[in-house]
Order: C-alpha cells, then sequence, then structure tokens
C-alpha cells in the first residue's frame, strides 16, 4: 500500500506544479463550490456547457468532469458532446451520475453516457453506483460470483464488478470510500460524518478527482485515491477546527483545508488498505 | 399563542427525525445557499428542473418548493408539473413569488401557479404578495372591507385576505413576519435587519418551510412559523456573533446558528404574537 | 490624480444612498457572490435571464452587467436584449468577455455584444481584452502606433486602444489594474495575489462596477476605478485578516471587507497613477 499512498502525496505538488484546466458540465447548486475545490488543490476550473462550444473547451482542457445534478434536455448532449472530444483527445473523464435510481431521466443519461463514452473514473454513492452496476449486471449478464460476494464486503464487490465491467476506475464514497481498478481495491477510512450535512462534497470530490486525474492522466486510481483522502482529511480537518460551530463554519473550514493540504500532511493521516 | 410556539418548537426534532426530501424548483443565484440551509435545519435536498424528470423527483419527495427566482421558458412548464404531481400526491407545495410585480413574465407565471396549482404555502415580501394580492382581488372581486382595513395593520388585512382566497397559508416576510391560514393571524418579530444584505435570505425561508411543511403536511401554520422562527432566531444569534465582522461572517453564522437551533432556544427566542 | 482618488471615495456612500437595481445577466457559476457583492458595496442585485423579461427588468435597473461566462444559446439573445434596452433607456452597460478567446461560442457572442451594443465598461483580463483588441485592430484598422507601443506598457496601450476604438471604459484587471477611457489611464497597485485562488472576483469586480455605474452614470471611468480599488482594497484587508487560514476564510474576509469599506479607507490606501 506504501506505493498508492506515495505516490497519491505526491501529486499534490504535481497538480499545483501543473495547474491542469478542468472542464466541468455541472449542476449550477454547487458549481461554485466546485470551482472553488478546484482552484484551492491547484488547479484551473471552467464550466462551460453550451453544445456550441463544448468541443472547443475540451479541446484545450486537461480534464472533463460531468455531473448530472442539475441535467436537462440542453446540456445532456454537451455532456455526450465533451465526452466525445475528452475520449478522442486523450484526456480523462471524470462522471458523477447523481441522483442515479432516482427519475427515469437520470437513469436513462447515466446509462447513455456509460455506453457511449469511455468513463476513465466513475464516482457515485453507493445508491447511484448500484444503480449502475443492477443495470449493467442485468443488462450484460456480469455478475459477482458467490464466492466474491460471501468473501467481500458488498461495496467492494461493487466497485470491483463495475471497475472490472467498464474498464475504469470507480469510486464508492460513504463513510469507507471504496476505489477499484477491477485489479486492486483500495479504501480509505478517513473522512467525518459532517461532510454529509453541507451541500456538494460529493460533487467536490468528483472535481478534485478531476484535477489529479488532470495532472495525471496515466493514473487514474492512484488519483481518485489522492482526492480522496484529499477531502477526507480535509473533513477531519475542518471537523476540529470548526465543527462545534455549526454547517457554515465547517464549511469554510473545508475550503481552508483542501487550500493548505500538502504531501506531508497527506502521508501522516492517510488510512488506507487494501480490500 | 402558546399551542403554536410548542407546536413550532416541537417540529425541529420532527424534521431531524423525518429528514424530509424537499424537491426544488428554484433559482441559480441562491440554489447553494438553500441546499444548504434544507440540510442545515435536518431535511434532504433536491434540485431537479428538467419537465422530463420532475414528476418522478416530486414524487419520492417530501414537499416541493417552487421559486421562479431565474424562471425561464424551460422551467416555468417544470413548475406547473411538479406543482400538479405534489397535488396529485398530497404533499405540500411552497410557493415563492421572486420579483412578482418586477416583469410580465413573473407576473403571469405567478398568475398561473396560484391559479392552476393547490399551494400550502406563499412566502414573499410585501410587494411580492400585494401584487398577487390586487390581481386576485381585482379578478375574483375579493376584497379587504372597510372595517378591516381600519382595525388591522395593512400587512396583516392583506395576509388574512390572500389566505383566505388561495386556501392557503401566506406569509409576508420583513421586519415582522405575518402568517395566516385565514382564521389565525401570527406575528413574528425575531429578526435582525442584516439578514437583507445578503442574497437568498427570502430563499432560504422557503426552503426552511419546505423542510418544516414536508415533516408535518398537516399543520403548514404551525410549519411556516417554526421556520421563520428559525430564521428569525437564526439572524439574532448571527448578528451578536458576526454582524461587526461584515457580511461573509454573518452569512457564515446564519448557516451555523441554524443547523444548531434546537426546541429549547426556539421557545426561549420566539417573539410571536397573533394579530 | 487627487480629483480621480476623491471622486472614487466619495462614490461609495452614493452607492450606499441610492442602492441602484443591478440587472445581472450572469453565470451560474458565481451569481451568488455577485449577488451578495452588489448588496456589500450598496446596490442591489436582480439576476434576470429570460428573453421574455429581460426588457422589462432593464428598463426598471440602475445599470446592466452582461457576463457571458456559461452564455447559451437561450442567454445569448437575452444579453443582447438586455443591452439594447439598456442603450435606449440611458442605463450604463457593464460587459465581462469572460473566456473570450477559450471557444468560437464566446468569441462570436463577444463580438456581437461589442458590435450591437454601446458598451459603458469592459472589464476583463488581459488575455479576454487582447482577444477583442486584436479582433477590432484587425477588422476595423486600428492599431497602437510603434511610438505608444515603445513609450507605454502593452497592457496599458491595450487599454488604450480599445477604449478608443469603442468609446467605453476599458478596464483590464490582473497585479496592476488599468482603467482607460482613451484619454486618462489610471493604473491602480492595490490588491493581493490571493484573489486569483477563489473563484469569481473577476466576475465580482464586474458586479461592483455595474452598483457605482448605477449610481455615478455619467462618471464611468471614475465609478470603475471606485469598484476596482475596493475590490484591491478588500483584497489586501481580507488577506491580512484570514490570508493564513486559506481559501474559504479568504473569501468570507472578502466580503467582509467589501461590506466595511468606507470612503477614508478608500482614500487612505489607495495606491493609483496615472499612465
Amino acid at each position: 500500500m506504501n506505493d498508492i499512498k506515495q505516490g497519491a502525496a505526491n501529486l499534490i505538488n504535481k497538480v499545483r506544479g501543473e495547474s491542469p484546466l478542468v472542464h466541468h458540465i455541472t449542476n449550477y447548486v454547487t458549481a461554485n463550490d466546485c470551482a472553488n475545490m478546484t482552484l484551492s488543490i491547484g488547479g484551473s476550473p471552467i464550466m462551460a456547457d453550451a453544445k456550441e462550444e463544448v468541443a472547443d473547451i475540451a479541446r484545450i482542457a486537461s480534464s472533463v468532469v460531468i455531473n448530472i445534478g442539475t441535467l436537462n434536455e440542453r446540456t445532456i448532449p454537451s455532456m455526450i458532446m465533451a465526452g466525445k472530444v475528452a475520449n478522442e483527445s486523450g484526456i480523462p473523464v471524470v462522471f458523477d451520475p447523481v441522483g442515479a435510481g432516482a427519475s427515469r431521466l437520470r437513469n436513462d443519461t447515466a446509462d447513455r453516457i456509460v455506453d457511449e463514452i469511455n468513463i476513465t473514473v466513475l464516482r457515485g454513492n453507493i445508491s447511484e453506483v448500484t444503480y449502475l452496476t443492477g443495470k449493467k449486471a442485468q443488462t450484460k449478464g456480469v455478475d459477482a460470483s458467490e464466492h466474491d460476494m460471501q468473501n467481500m464486503s458488498g461495496t467492494v464487490a461493487i466497485a470491483k464488478l463495475l471497475a472490472t465491467e467498464l474498464e475504469c476506475v470507480v469510486a464508492i464514497t460513504g463513510a469507507v470510500d471504496i476505489v477499484s481498478d477491477g485489479e486492486r481495491t483500495i479504501c480509505i477510512k478517513n473522512g467525518n460524518p459532517t461532510l454529509s450535512n453541507i451541500t456538494g462534497t460529493g460533487c467536490m470530490c468528483s472535481s478534485l478527482i478531476g484535477a489529479f486525474c488532470g495532472a495525471a492522466p496515466n493514473m487514474p486510481l492512484i488519483a481518485t485515491v489522492a482526492a480522496l483522502l484529499t477531502m477526507g482529511i480535509a473533513g477531519e480537518i475542518a471537523f476540529s477546527k470548526a465543527g462545534q460551530l455549526g454547517n457554515g463554519s465547517f464549511r469554510t473550514a473545508l475550503h481552508d483545508a483542501v487550500s493548505k493540504i500538502d504531501t506531508d500532511t497527506l502521508m501522516r493521516r492517510a488510512k488506507i488498505y487494501e480490500a
């Protein structure tokens, strides 16, 4: 595991040195938080969702983040187009299937995105990822073997299964974050429950993944671990500084902590193990 | 009045226990604040405004909040559809007619919403509510009697009149908040003028009403009082902690105070009387 | 220079006294920050971008701010219409060509706006303004003379050139802010590098310009200097208070500082000179 931890920690300086341009097609609820998080880790955010320009923007970007939080008929074609251009350009695509399972539009769009685009990293909560796994398992005959299911926690099994099926990195965030590329599966025990009391921490994780992947396009597993360690450790620091004050102060402290995180802090505080 | 005050104070624990899903069709200016306020009081926000999915989302929600702050041709039909589905499902609909009176589009949309949807709670400032009252008074022959106008403050008369006409709870927020269901009219004297120095405190009130109504769908008067007491008292607490620092710190402290509010604080600080 | 400095400082009280209504057609990433900044300096923000209502809103506004940060096919016609109505009404138009140069859609839209609307103040970074300058220089045969280029810094030359060409005030913000109306060119040395670590400080500058111009429609040069001095000095104050804490606290302190700025502070701290 030390290779993963050290690799992740080293990426912080790489992001800050390269300042990757992270093209977001995202929702209007957390777009400001996502832009600020991208800046705080050292990346450069650009939000652009008009179908007339997403190809131009994706071509100059280091990575593309597709987040369906407030999807609509205008932005869905933009998501598809940006993803395809990113695939052609060989830059990473991060997909955040916000609310998959909650409406047919979200389900159909999530299905379409994983069908038509080569995703580099898929990040969601257990319910969103399970929707996609069930869909894939049902439609393509893939399943976790009985043996696997008995010997791994369900979440680890789902991450591994979907990573294998989609040939990408799958990250399931929650009390313990699970990151798998199908071969290796990493569990991250950092974080704080207060993270779920403010909006957008999932979206912000996806933006951080976009920034790390933009700086390390050939290391999506390690980049994703770096992003989730950053958010988890920042959540711990923010809670210790401001958790007792309330949600507003916690949120401010979370942005502070990400902007101040460094390699040493990540090495010292990371709690990861291999599943 | 003690029944109202105690009932409102008790609802805080009910919201935190049930975590109602509050479906927002709202503006992009304050959506982040509204989501965070919904979380801070214990609800669960979902923002979704595509006409292809609002019916699905409204069906799984505990309440629907319609806010016309940045309405457009794409979202207006979504507002109507979500409201109708909410009516069919029997869940509360909160309507915030942001800027009614300022443009024909806002006027026409506000008129259409009150005509086509059974609103549970209408919340606006005096100017927005007056627009709707004038419209209703003119078009449907309803008016406050001379006697009423002489014996009640104008704002109380307007709230009572529109509540009777629309058969809903009407909340007019301002230096003193007025809440009426046509039968009972409650005045709330909590709050702080600094609340008007940051954007979205009106929208956030509507989100809080959505959360309280989601947890107490059959008590819209008390739920609305609970929401406005929460914002007013949180404003007082935030001002005492951070008012001298400036608008940024006040805003952070406001979110803190809502996330920390409890039944005891509300009982101790509420300043309400019946008109 | 004392006339400019004193004139700018005096405008703070004028904005606070008149509370100009600033109509924004802007992006969803920083709209909340822009609304809060407009309030913090004493203006009144309204965000409205539906083509069905922008004419109504522009007619009651004191100024219009057009920001193409997340432009799309629906909002571009609204931008043009709002600008034309503002021109007819004789109220100032502030244009922020976010990302001009980065996509053909942004380029074409920026070109169209400067062609079809009489801009009062154009504010951008050096790259955005250079795009427009190059375009104008190429298509209309305007250029900075060899003599000018050798004797002025490039940025000052560009500001002066474009101001002359568009007959407006041009503000190029950066480490040193340059403001020119073609006749006089003012350089502002206030600010702090941390301002570029949070999203939207450029957009917020444009909103402040909108507020100052709304209160002083016939003094766009001084109004623009006042807005940029406000942001620059607030950035210095915020950094001294919260810069070491991180980006979240810096952002909160920036809003605090703008809400607390006054004529004396501006007079005492302004670092401006004429180019």
